[in-house]
């Protein structure tokens, strides 16, 4: 059966599954919710009907539905073992979490979009003080991930010289600090590791702007 | 060999650790790391050395060392399956962990400490601003949660009729949401599985003010 995923050009968490999906070589449905049309397209009840907390991923397979871009990325990892996205050891597997969790929980929830918004509406916070928001929380994260990479994990990739779910993680997170100006010279690691990937089809084709639903031109 | 968990007595994150390891009944030595006092003990150079994020909890276990909460809870129950804090089925795992998400990156990091100085010192809101932005998260968030466990995976405990590794993320941010203040008639079910683990030793035990470093009186 088909996997479907509910996903968005520029989500971070979809991009994410969609890399990991590539890589695994698991062709998918591709269900496009606006983020920004119409209110939010996430924020009818058409769509919480599947995802009560109405954000983005969800993956469809076949009866279970699955929300949540990292209990989603470790079921694709369980339910389609090959090619490997985390290492054989417990203490491997350990250290590749804790490079998700440091995007995933430490900087990503922190200066998306449901946030900025009520940093707006609750504090009354300007376009300037929104996006140096986004700017201090992806760079204080960096600095930490910047730190656990060169502790000797990385290889040509997050982890060793294959990819793993660290880099569907880390991607996602590099273009939306690119996306926001964060100063990126000093993460010598982290630059080469993201060049690395992007020099995979896997990564190329799951990037924002070649979706089906990214705007034109 | 015995575990050790750097902690604090309040922290969410470090609470979630403690609950498995009770549950696992794995001894740990607990080493305080105090996250006011001194400006932040966490921030030193002697604790960033091993946490470059200079972030609770980290768990050493022989020569690794793991950081994010997240990562130690799966570290954890793999190296010590029994008794089991996840389901055996791929899908019962992903129901686990989506429920462990919707705690640790929806909720969580929007209002921890950090955040909420930094809403301060780089927006400048108030205490009674700060107060209401954690309550404003952790609301949204336990909607959702609530939605999420009355589709009908919560039993006696968030996932069935046994604690999994869903229940040691939702205690702890229970524990905080009465903190807040947040108004909790509404979430029958969020209610329910809490009581259930607090009658439980292992939580009991967890709890922050049972912890050695909790404040006397």
């Amino acid at each position: 059966m088909t996997l479907a995923l509910y996903t968005y050009w520029r989500s971070s968490a979809a991009y994410r599954v969609r890399i990991a999906l590539n890589l695994k070589g698991l062709p998918y449905e591709a269900r496009p919710v606006h983020l920004v049309n119409d209110g939010g397209e996430h924020l009818k009840p058409a769509y919480r009907e599947l995802s009560p907390q109405a954000q983005l991923p969800t993956l469809i397979d076949g009866d279970l539905v699955v929300r949540q871009s990292m209990a989603i990325l470790e079921y694709i990892e369980e339910t389609h073992p090959e090619p490997a996205l985390m290492p054989r050891d417990a203490q491997g597997r350990a250290k590749v979490r804790e490079l998700m969790q440091a995007v995933a929980t430490d900087i990503h929830p922190i200066g998306n979009l449901r946030v900025l918004k009520a940093l707006e509406s609750e504090l009354g916070a300007g376009q300037a003080q929104k996006e140096a928001w986004s700017r201090r929380w992806i760079t204080l994260g960096f600095d930490g991930l910047e730190a656990l990479l060169a502790e000797g994990v990385a290889g040509q990739f997050c982890f060793g010289d294959t990819p793993t779910l660290a880099d569907c993680c880390l991607v996602p997170q590099y273009y939306n600090a690119v996306r926001w100006g964060v100063e990126l010279q000093r993460y010598p690691v982290i630059r080469r590791v993201v060049a690395a990937c992007q020099g995979l089809e896997a990564f190329e084709q799951a990037a924002p702007e070649r979706q089906p639903d990214a705007p034109v031109g």
